[in-house]
């Protein structure tokens, strides 16, 4: 039975998760559920895609991934299944699949709506139903109409020149409070030195017992890309950033 | 193997939940565990039952779902083991199982406490082994004897008039904020307007996007029961309404 | 297929824990998964080590426990997988396994670190591989080279008697802000009373109802701790203490 994982925005305070686990293994059972979380912010699509771009390469070819972060539910945004990278993922058409489209040869299909779809919850109605189809085997053909459209993509900055600066983003803020930025680890000379606010930070280190604790760290994360993070502390609280915030980077 | 959810207010921060788990998978190797939710606020019990009744008919016939909410533990309390609806349910019986009970033929039995069970976590201790033996094929009458009592339901407030006034109570506040009503969908015109403490919200719309971010809308919630919300806000927040609050309706 | 618990301080809002699902899934499929805690607070080996203790012994014969809080990862601490207790534990060697290790026969092993691993996420590139080696069948010596060492252990401050006082020590406080003490209860005898901040509470009652709503109530534990509670309310915010205070008790 294949895997599926399930990234949503809904809490786990709520029933919503488990309305969702309960139409999976009503419809797919045997299926093993994995769940990413369920703490992205309300709508957080830009923090949904960070995630499922971390994850969706650990897990195993067919794994099933439910992603279901959807301010636009019951609007004419499209349901889509998509198959790439030789897995499935089953969101809306809202950019939170960004990551996973990079360099992807992609099958896309628009799922319709059941009449019996309530218009807030298309994760229990729409999405949920199409994953469990996958699951037990239904081809991606099968669930819809072929997708013609381009499926959204989130705008991100890249990183660029000014001067004899290099100007890279921060995209995420762990629980840690550690800054992850989009500065690939092959880009930085290992001579570099950061500067957030005009407050310098490096050059790179291997690991957080590098530094005292409570000192400001920069080293290369376990996604290959900078990150800056404080020993025993939030980094994030620190400089007072978050995510879009600038982080500037320089050889010494 | 039949799957079990798992319902409490044990939180997830500390090892209460990993035991239970523990007890059911020694007890039912194979078992599927499902959680429902650990963040009911402690003691909960209407919060509890409410989220019991969302989630326990999406599962499929022969789950067991277990839910220990249970301020009164160690107390002369039953604990019951019930058949419901094709399903299992397992719990204390202090009204957690309101929504289950509602126009269902019940068999009950009631639940020994065993010498060794600690008189502060029946949870662990009487309840998961009940839930594992049900799992590995032990009847329902093997577990306990006939509970020949009628179980605890908790007193609902029902919609009532008052004039031209439907009066409804929210019955539950989810994470997003929304407010969650008594008031089905059937009992409401189309063309109603509710009113909370004198604000006039409505009529009912269709979902989020139909006001503007930061508008409050009403609409048939995921459950079939009219929902107050705010577009990627809180209702609860705005409106400084709770479980309880009353909310009343007439044709404009 | 064995069970795999898996305890971090990662939270469960972030991929961290997803991605070691995933190397999890994708190298011993079909595995069972459960979750013990995330939400350790960050580097507290003390707590996580209290959480394991309390656990491990709940899971049949030949489950995988993965306890990943490691503040010092990518420095020289070694990496363990160790057979006791019939169960395998793999996890840094900084104290986490203090409980496991107590009265226990010990085969360890010191895991390497492979040239792709991470500095920063020995939880996803060296730990959870090992535990899912071991989920296969792979035997403990060939996962590394056993460990001469002696795993480090946690010092705790045992019960010891202050004139007609014995004196423990708070040893976890939980969600509920129960306050769980070093003290057994075979230590205690039934007309004790106990003292903290000059406060005194007890005698030992059984259960929370034993006192009034908001009283402060002494009961033996579900791990065979004293605990000291307030009914529905939080003793640790009552007294204002923690992890480390001192808890005195004396023959009434």
């Amino acid at each position: 039975m294949p895997i599926i994982t399930v990234l949503t925005d809904f809490g786990t305070a709520d029933s919503y998760v488990a309305e969702v686990k309960g139409v999976l293994l009503s419809r797919a059972p045997g299926a093993v559920l994995v769940d990413i979380t369920h703490d992205v912010g309300a709508g957080d699509i830009r923090s949904a895609a960070y995630l499922l771009g971390r994850t969706w390469h650990r897990f195993p070819a067919s794994t099933i991934h439910l992603a279901v972060v959807d301010p636009g539910v019951g609007t004419s945004r499209a349901a889509l299944a998509i198959r790439a990278h030789e897995q499935y993922f089953v969101a809306p058409d809202n950019g939170i699949l960004t990551a996973v489209l990079r360099d992807a040869e992609v099958e896309a299909v628009a799922l319709p709506t059941p009449d019996s779809a309530t218009p807030t919850f298309h994760g229990r109605d729409v999405f949920a139903p199409a994953a469990a189809e996958l699951a037990v085997g239904v081809s991606l053909t099968e669930l819809g109409l072929r997708f013609h459209g381009i499926p959204k993509r989130l705008a991100y900055t890249s990183p660029h020149q000014e001067g004899r600066w290099t100007v890279g983003e921060i995209v995420y803020v762990d629980r840690f409070g550690t800054v992850i930025t989009n500065l690939s680890a092959e880009l930085i000379p290992s001579q570099a030195v950061f500067e957030i606010d005009d407050l310098q930070i490096g050059p790179l280190v291997r690991t957080y017992t590098d530094v005292a604790t409570g000192g400001l760290l920069a080293y290369v994360g376990s996604d290959g890309a900078v990150e800056i993070a404080v020993r025993d502390g939030s980094a994030a609280q620190r400089l007072g950033v978050g995510i879009g915030g600038q982080v500037r980077v320089r050889v010494k």
